[in-house]
């Protein structure tokens, strides 16, 4: 299996946790995604990551298409651990959190930082690379500290996002808080059922890669891979 | 069954759509999102719609938890009229464009036209209503050409966008266009083949109530409830 992903992009490393779970070790392959690519555009025509080119080396496209084609393939033989409940309604609400992390949250909170703060970097002039912009950084931080009090209550309120068993919805928000802890934008001192939940899943052997991820001229806050931050 | 849906949302019309298909006829409520109603919070922290309550009463909440919901308790009767093949990699394509039309076309171009010609006549001054922003309706419409120009070559290539059956994607791709064809905001000239394609879809009879909705003050264009158009 290879994986097209970009290392601060919340959906590929959700891809990676879910892979990392499941028992496989893919090829990773970091596509920048605003470069268009030719090779890559005949894979995916929308250019984004991630990508997952399967056995039948078809590319299976997106955190969604991917998470599913997995659970599909791969979740039967997991057995108690498969990571979707059984029953319809509880995978509903599974579905209705990793949408939250990976597409709400993404769109107004984690990507907007990523770019500024990273793509930014990456990119040529001509692609739009240059200084962050303020205003778009403070609305998006906002917005971070929203997602976080509300990851702070499902953990609260729950033992893990969706119930008691580790599922989709803990990797999805895993993969939100690593890009941002990554860059050093959580105040972990005001969300501590939050901070408990994630120190918990940061534990997680399929978590290791991620916490050894370094994004050249980004370093990451000394806490971002200590297991008992 | 109760619908939660805006009138100009893509992806409520998506679970509309489907729900037809399906043989379902759920009482409608139209809310609207920006408003935030404290009991409808209540039922979707994220205020979006669509949300379905089910028979249990639980709020399924977003096209994407609602359309797989839906696969896994009404597909299996559905037989060959199943709205998802049966391989995983097809199941994969058609979770791709899913996502395409109803998350990346959602919010490069469809949202931002129903934002700035019908929200913002909706809202209160408040709540951010006022006239339309020309620079983002003119962004968003050079979207909706690539989304068509796309849409167009699916629908050259394929009978059916995922393929020979009418899938998810069908339906998802048909309620981004009525939504834009009702606004006036498509260019049928330019792609036949997408033309041909939307003339068959909406001589469907779950097509039906769309083409029979009116927003107030936003008439449509006399061609949008027009089968030969």
């Amino acid at each position: 299996m290879l994986l097209y992903h970009h290392t601060v992009s919340a959906p590929s490393r959700f891809v990676r946790l879910l892979l990392a779970e499941y028992g496989e070790t893919p090829q990773l392959v970091e596509e920048m995604p605003w470069a268009r690519r030719p090779e890559f555009m005949q894979i995916n025509p929308a250019g984004s990551v991630p990508v997952l080119m399967s056995e039948a080396e078809t590319g299976i496209v997106g955190a969604y298409a991917i998470s599913e084609y997995l659970d599909e393939t791969r979740g039967p033989i997991m057995r108690e651990r498969r990571l979707m409940p059984g029953s319809p309604l509880e995978r509903a609400e599974v579905r209705r959190l990793v949408d939250w992390f990976l597409s709400k949250a993404e769109s107004d909170a984690t990507r907007p930082i990523a770019r500024e703060r990273v793509f930014k970097l990456q990119m040529t002039a001509a692609e739009g690379g240059g200084a962050p912009d303020s205003a778009v950084l403070r609305a998006a931080r906002g917005n971070v500290r929203q997602h976080m009090r509300y990851l702070g209550w499902l953990a609260h309120s729950r033992n893990l996002l969706a119930g008691d068993r580790l599922t989709l919805a803990d990797l999805a928000a895993g993969a939100m808080v690593s890009v941002l802890d990554y860059l050093g934008e959580i105040d972990w001192g005001s969300e501590p059922a939050a901070r408990d939940w994630y120190q918990r899943l940061k534990s997680r052997p399929s978590f290791r890669p991620l916490l050894e991820d370094r994004v050249r001229r980004v370093p990451p806050p000394s806490h971002y891979s200590d297991l008992d931050f």
